[in-house]
């Protein structure tokens, strides 16, 4: 009597296979596309736009802006001259799969190098939902706090590159490095960090050299 | 034969009457409560610090903190001399009646004249959900950007005061106060709006004072 074997597989959710078919979509596109994660006002779109004038032309950038309602950061990047797509969640507190697979035929994607998909403003919800972006980034800023690893930390473990901005606000506030990077380390120990201003362009050159690197070993 | 007539009734949702619950208990041991909502990092425990500072023993405060994780806030305030409790959501990104509904029978009540709850850092989800306070105050931050009203306008409709915080920050970062109020004004006209720094103590006696004359008449 042949033994019954019992097959365990990873049932996907609805959401990740909807997040693989968008990362299809992507590599055969041959484009390399990012999630961008933060707290409102950390200074994501400012970190993109930045981002475009750091690069000089390296790369050919693309850009999704997640919000509730409004379309105020897709029109700041069209303003500066980038493809973009605005996506209104209205009321959910995060992207999902779904959401970017009806944003991306909007796209010019054979155009485009890297895909930049900045998610809805938020340190808890985002960390949940695979959108299939071939990596995370965290934004964390220096006027909200050094504790914020240790109050989100779901956030901090599931990025795979940190950005620490607003560096430039550091005379003027309270932010203990030492303590905010000892919180890090716990939670997703050697995550690469770039700390940067999009204001003053401090740092930016590291992140944008480093993601120039990204999109080519891809 | 007697006409049938339609009863119409507001069914409330287990939360809601868990709420109701929450705010007879309140009531009962004459304590006014307040929901302070706000982005992660805008200051919220940084501004019942210095309120308790600032009223200077005309009201007895007690606090509730509500964090994914941590003890952090609650360890700030019992160092401030403050009954405190914390309540982790163990990743919920909001607190709900139920919540606070365990946690008041750890506060001596009878000994507060009102009870400050802060609700997880996120600009979307405590929104939707009733908790048993009498007002719900909203907290901004200069630092996180004039468009918040914008794009987070379901936040900005169900609060009773707002709390402009960090204006101490205004010469180091763009901020157009006009462009933000007319957002706030049209979500929520006439809304009752104190622009403080919870570090330097700037406008917060206007707050305060407004806080007193609200549990007096309450």
């Amino acid at each position: 009597m042949p033994t019954r074997i019992p097959v365990v597989e990873k049932i996907l959710s609805a959401n990740d296979r909807m997040a693989e078919r968008n990362q299809n979509t992507l590599d055969q596109a041959d484009v390399f596309a990012i999630n961008i994660m933060a707290s409102p006002g950390a200074g994501k779109t400012s970190v993109i736009l930045k981002t475009l004038e750091t690069l000089q032309g390296r790369l050919r950038l693309g850009v999704v802006e997640g919000d509730l309602a409004s379309s105020i950061d897709a029109e700041k990047a069209a303003a500066a001259g980038l493809p973009a797509v605005q996506i209104n969640t209205g009321g959910e507190c995060h992207l999902d799969a779904a959401m970017l697979s009806d944003a991306l035929p909007a796209l010019p994607l054979s155009e485009i190098d890297l895909l930049l998909v900045e998610n809805v403003g938020n340190l808890v919800c985002p960390a949940n939902f695979q959108i299939g972006t071939h990596l995370n980034v965290l934004i964390a800023s220096i006027p909200e706090g050094d504790d914020k690893p240790y109050k989100y930390p779901g956030m901090y473990r599931d990025v795979q590159a940190l950005i620490i901005n607003k560096i430039d606000l550091l005379p003027y506030v309270p932010f203990n490095m030492e303590y905010f990077r000892r919180g890090v380390e716990v939670l997703n120990p050697g995550l690469v960090t770039f700390a940067v201003s999009a204001k003053t362009g401090e740092g930016m050159a590291a992140w944008t050299d480093w993601l120039v690197e990204r999109v080519k070993t891809k």
